[in-house]
């Protein structure tokens, strides 16, 4: 008899009294951007260590310079690796409070349509239903067997919503305590409700602000309009050279480093059902603007981009002023792909707008980070396993798909534990994160916990 | 005796408190395009109709749609002609306001270098200043001679500095009013600080502001960068497709209506001595911007251009944020010669931005203004007149020149009206118009007022 088949039915006869545990962490007011909440906060914090204690966890609060991390460590058979789950226990503010249909600290189950049941407050998906998951797999497995099937770190940070400004340090004091074989991240979502997913790659990011200065002073554009250099049209002629009629991007050496996405890969994407359409319709847009010839899925997840997030210069206010500016500024970012180095994209974007520069102009540089892409190795067996795992709980096969956003914690796993980080999420497109009336569903919560049950299981028995 | 001569002297003897009255016309924010200042633009208009009464004038405040006109009338003697005097009391916003040496609204006499003092302060120059001139030159006519040498109406608008939309509807509704048999504006520059001049050809213009709109909200630049359509980089494109390579307007049918300047002309224009070094580097630039193969003098005068007055888009605060904007706007301005016709432009640039539009995107268009260039009649005896008392004043020819500026009521006059306007002003190129520390020289105040004194005896001995 396998070791599994007993957790799974636990699991389902203990299911609500799990869920009582997550209603208990969803009614704390863990609101991390707010100094309002910190107590909060800390209160969310103490009753996750102490959870984890009744488990047998050695668990602890720890401070950083915000709000508190919570690790706790259980240890597995000899020979069995070693796993760090990351979650995060803090939640995004509530307002407007009146656009919720119900209290969003007093959670409830609530029936969205027939069939359709959901957790309703306010981190039920994002991220404490997110967490709880693999929690209550861990008490499920120890009270079963009395013992874990691998060896647990489990980190909680309460910093994710405010830009975890306590991470990175803190990873780095506690390297030799955090450190493991690799670490299980669960703060994505499902491809649907009925399609699992593991998230196998993430773009990185190149961000650089840029100020073009041409005459020493704001200039009466009928004075000077001809002779005298607009740093605007000098401006808006290095963005559009960025692109060509094709949408790639012309900076030199852009795409060194960028692969092409193998044919299965793509059409295991092309499977997924996603069209040009079904992606933009619900943004009011139509026509992919990406590189001519591919799908927006791939322009998403496995291509690299040049965007324009912000731009300004002259006269901004109501009316018209006619002016030539002295100046003019765009905040530019690359999305990366692959093995593109971002360093070497932004030294190739600083030659390109000083090439573009009239010599009696000059232009100012402001990088704003840099990171490069994450991409998991695709032969690794922990990625097998896991597709696996869940499939086998939700009888459809798992697809790997890629973000087409950083998640910086992998990042910073990748960078301060040398590790690599399997996204593993159970979320769904309409929980409304962020936004009034998030919900989590009831479904996800089940089969979540079965499916970090069914994850354990796989890893320990390869192991 | 002449009549000129006492004037002369009472004008000298009169200085000190000439100086004062401008300085409470100048501490008025009558910033007309930021409704925040209506009521201070209705105090200037006040204030100002309130001094031509203690002058004679029958003076009224007369209400429009936006800011009050001020109309003045008095008689003159039997014979002499009529004239109409135009400035406007509005000025420009004082933004960026950290860059004034001193508050832009409380004006002062500064000595710039050794010998040269300058009133400071928003309007000093554009135009409180320069309308001034004028009514201290009828004060003191009045004064010594109990009478005007001829008969003038004065109109001062409120609306110049924002695209004196109440001007055409006011001159048709009271064009039997306000006709005379030719119009005084004093809104100009002298050739330089020694060299008086009559502007005899101004540009017109044309200004739109066009919002780019793209997806029905802002947008997760990791989540949507490449499929989404960015507006920030649609306005790029159609903003850069603008000029070509050496520096033309590519806008079709642009150049309809554009005469080759006559080779005598151009002439004229390279004997006074301007070349691009001594026109550029007094703002901190060096290379002419505009037209390939024409001087500087010729693409200010002569020659129409597309200039960017302002672009906004996305996030301009500190910092970073990977947003794709909904939409960015730019405002757009085309300065016109000779037969150029505003509307028919207008007309191009909408089609040449709808053309550039993808598919799903779509356009905001905002006009702001337009008028047809300017070129006076070279044969005209009150042409002559005025160029003779400049020269008797200032010891130096007078010069005829253009000016890059568009000066709408000019246009206004000539269709509303049916006459001709004499441009003399006073002002300086380094007077900092529309930027930080305007300044008007003190020399420009005082020898303007014995300017226009000389030039009404001119025209009335002629008359």
């Amino acid at each position: 008899m396998s070791a599994l088949s007993p957790v799974l039915d636990r699991l389902d006869q203990e299911f609500d009294r799990s869920l009582a545990r997550l209603f208990s962490l969803l009614r704390l007011k863990s609101i991390s951007t707010d100094p309002a909440y910190a107590a909060d906060c800390r209160k969310a914090a103490q009753w996750l260590a102490a959870d984890l204690e009744t488990i047998g966890f050695e668990a602890s609060v720890r401070d950083t310079p915000g709000h508190p991390m919570v690790v706790a460590h259980h240890d597995g058979p000899a020979g069995t690796p070693h796993v760090l789950f990351y979650g995060h226990y803090d939640v995004q503010p509530v307002d407007p409070l009146d656009l919720w249909e119900s209290d969003p600290f007093d959670p409830a189950v609530k029936e969205l349509e027939p069939g359709r049941k959901v957790i309703t407050g306010r981190g039920s998906s994002d991220d404490k239903g997110q967490l709880m998951t693999f929690v209550e797999a861990c008490r499920a497995w120890k009270a079963v067997h009395g013992s874990l099937p691998c060896t647990i770190t489990i980190l909680f940070e309460g910093e994710e919503e405010s830009g975890s400004p306590s991470l990175k340090p803190f990873l780095e004091a506690n390297a030799g305590e955090l450190k493991a074989d690799f670490a299980l991240v669960c703060d994505t979502d499902m491809w649907n409700g009925a399609t699992p997913s593991i998230c196998t790659s993430l773009r990185g990011l190149v961000g650089e602000e840029i100020t073009v200065k041409a005459a020493d002073r704001d200039l009466h554009s009928g004075m000077y309009g001809g002779p005298a250099a607009n740093p605007i049209r000098i401006l808006a002629r290095i963005l559009a050279d960025l692109h060509d009629e094709n949408g790639r991007v012309t900076l030199p050496g852009f795409y060194d480093g960028v692969e092409e996405t193998p044919a299965p890969v793509l059409e295991s994407w092309k499977a997924l059902g996603q069209t040009a359409a079904s992606f933009l319709a619900p943004i009011g847009l139509s026509v992919p603007a990406g590189e001519k010839g591919r799908s927006v899925m791939e322009m998403v997840w496995a291509r690299p981009t040049a965007e324009f997030n912000g731009i300004s210069g002259g006269y901004e206010g109501k009316g018209f002023k006619t002016v030539i500016a002295a100046e003019a500024t765009a905040k530019v970012s690359f999305r990366l792909v692959h093995r593109q180095d971002p360093e070497k994209i932004r030294a190739a974007f600083h030659r390109f707008v000083e090439e573009r520069l009239p010599a009696d102009c000059s232009v100012e540089f402001h990088p704003h980070g840099g990171s490069p892409a994450i991409r998991l190795s695709y032969d690794s067996p922990f990625l097998a396993d896991a597709r696996g795992a869940l499939t086998d709980e939700w009888g459809t096969e798992a697809v790997m798909v890629g973000s087409g956003g950083s998640i910086p914690v992998v990042g910073d796993f990748q960078t301060y534990l040398g590790m690599e980080s399997l996204l593993v999420g159970f979320a769904l497109a309409d929980d409304r994160i962020h936004s009034p009336n998030e919900k989590y569903d009831l479904a996800s919560f089940a089969k979540g916990q079965r499916s970090w049950a069914r994850i354990l299981d796989a890893l320990t028995r390869k192991g």
